[in-house]
């Protein structure tokens, strides 16, 4: 078993999500990460609430395998050792406020310079220059901004997405973008600056409903539990009760939806439904039909017939059938993570290899690894 | 400048949106992508809509930058060229329905015996094993099934965010786990099997809402557009005729809000709202006093004070507003990519670290590059 990332060190001077979700990415790789938090608070995340065994959800979810260093970096001795790190680290990730590295003597330009071997991910909201680069912000202010809201709903009801798409999305573009600049740094020698803004994140992301406003130039609408771009596609009650998640992708799938279950052979030859978008146009009327026909039925009735006809589909769970889903758990997707209140269960990473071994680090207290960082990385000139 | 992959050869056996968006984003790096399509049908979003001159927004989005290559790979001569590719490849992705590979004679395994510098990342709705191995799995499916649409919408009417989740965060973990393997590889010399469930990477984005039922248990309810976990956070009509978004992410925005926003300092010392967790518990009578402030001002006012209090604030916007965002055209975010009909706007890849060149590759139509892609590397046995 192997750890891609032995021996690369990682500094985050990080807080909330993006930062610490890309961090915690490379530490579930074998890279050893080092948290830079200010001491006494520490990351906000830290004081959502206190439901895992007195930490918080978000707390524990983003920063197992890490250590924990409180510096106050605008104090000389912690600014040195801030230094120390730096000059030994392969990696920093920040995400602080507009402008706050510069402020504190650490422009991402001046490390660069200074450190022609480190790799800095300088993660803002809206990045550098144009009238916002000045705004705070945090998931639902960029997924606002960003139109993400607005395709999600129902037409004049926008919502948010409940995950934070806008922090997570993020999170994976740094992550991704520092393993390129480390594959990048074996040929060249040479460390990188990689600017990351949110909102080109969720813009990316909104990349179809893009291209419709500026060619078709229509406004895609939210549809609920359906997606804008195709139908029947969408959630049904069943007869127990309970809701079925279905719906189709192509023609073809169109025709073994109509024909091998729903038994109506005369809507696959209708041709105001022959193609995606004349069904997309009549998406009402085809819910309709879909629902009319589930509504007699019970889930696993359903979900049974679909698998048989070649038709995808889904039951509609809440987050605790999430935690205990027996995909995962056949799968053993769960294993154990260390904590000063004990070992906590958690979902493995979504994306190892073969023969790459799991990381299951700890969760760190507020500046746990102060003292020992200060000793291996502080200068004698601060001691 | 540079591009960190030139010289990697990138091989799509890909469909939709996860293992197209990993390929395109490997393109951006300057990776050569192969795209292996169906003869005569091609990749299913080819044909969701025609709106980008007669091409479909989610085809132009996700798929500039890549040679599409039509090969039947149940026909000798045709799998006799897709094994050249793999000899010479880099990189395999694919994202065919559940045993697909292994049924057109390229298990992921075999491949790693035959191709040992080979990455292999196999996508799947549900992974290996476990009760639903064998289902189908499309974004909307994959989302109910991991109860993100659960935490999405208002309690008792759950919907499925507009940007499809699934797919693009199993994009990012694909793409992440390419680069992660390229870098391991120039130091084991082995390429990997990556095996991505989409269960597995939208459970990842549930950590938070697993943690809170795992241990709090109780289940996150959704609450529009505001967050679960964090009070007041969400949108405002104004007095313009606007919505305003905004909200406070810990204590002390909590009480510059109250304080110098507002201009209600009571508030700030009124225990029922001291740490976030009690607002999260009194979130409605929060949201009130928020949104009576807000209607009575313009957005612009409410943004121009936030600001100056360090609150952070945005406008909810449409798809136009973003298409014409001042934030995207100021820093330069769209560049044009070449298409059979001519130019089209797209946006840079979010995270482009300082000196690398951004690649604008054309869109291309099906099979394009069949017959090149045959003479390259059709093997003499086949001719």
């Amino acid at each position: 078993m192997t750890t891609p990332l032995s021996g690369i060190t990682v500094v985050g001077l990080e807080q909330a999500i993006s930062a610490p979700l890309c961090t915690r990415h490379l530490a579930d790789l074998g890279a050893r990460v080092i948290k830079i938090e200010q001491p006494g608070f520490g990351d906000s995340t830290r004081h959502y609430d206190r439901v895992v065994r007195g930490m918080a959800a978000h707390f524990v979810w983003l920063n197992h395998g890490k250590e924990s260093a409180a510096l106050d970096l605008t104090d000389p001795a912690d600014a040195d050792v801030f230094t120390g790190l730096l000059e030994r680290a392969d990696v920093l990730v920040s995400n602080l406020g507009p402008g706050a590295l510069g402020r504190l003597g650490f422009a991402p330009e001046e490390l660069a310079e200074r450190y022609p071997r480190l790799i800095v991910v300088d993660i803002s909201g809206y990045g550098r220059g144009g009238p916002l680069d000045h705004k705070r912000a945090y998931d639902l202010l960029v997924q606002a901004e960003a139109g993400s809201c607005a395709i999600t709903g129902m037409p004049g009801a926008p919502v948010k997405p409940g995950i934070p798409i806008a922090d997570i999305g993020t999170a994976l573009y740094a992550y991704s973008s520092v393993l390129a600049a480390l594959y990048e740094r074996d040929r060249s020698g040479r460390g990188a600056v990689i600017p990351i803004a949110m909102l080109d994140v969720v813009a990316e992301m909104m990349g179809f409903a893009l291209n419709q406003v500026l060619h078709a130039g229509t406004e895609p609408e939210p549809v609920g539990m359906g997606s804008p771009m195709i139908a029947p596609y969408g959630a049904y009650p069943t007869a127990d009760g309970q809701t079925a998640v279905l719906g189709t992708t192509s023609d073809r799938e169109w025709r073994r939806l109509t024909t091998d279950l729903l038994d109506r052979p005369e809507l696959s030859a209708d041709p105001r439904y022959a193609h995606n978008h004349d069904r997309v146009a009549h998406r009402a009327e085809l819910d309709e039909i879909v629902g009319t026909w589930c509504a007699k039925r019970d889930l696993a009735e359903i979900q049974r017939l679909a698998d048989a006809a070649g038709i995808g589909n889904a039951r509609l769970n809440g987050v605790r059938e999430l935690a205990e889903h027996p995909q995962l758990a056949a799968r053993d997707r769960w294993h154990d993570i260390d904590s000063t209140a004990g070992p906590l269960p958690a979902l493995l990473p979504p994306a190892l290899a073969r023969g790459w071994a799991p990381v299951s680090g700890r969760v760190p207290e507020l500046g746990a690894d102060t003292e020992a960082i200060r000793e291996e990385f502080g200068s004698s000139i601060a001691e």
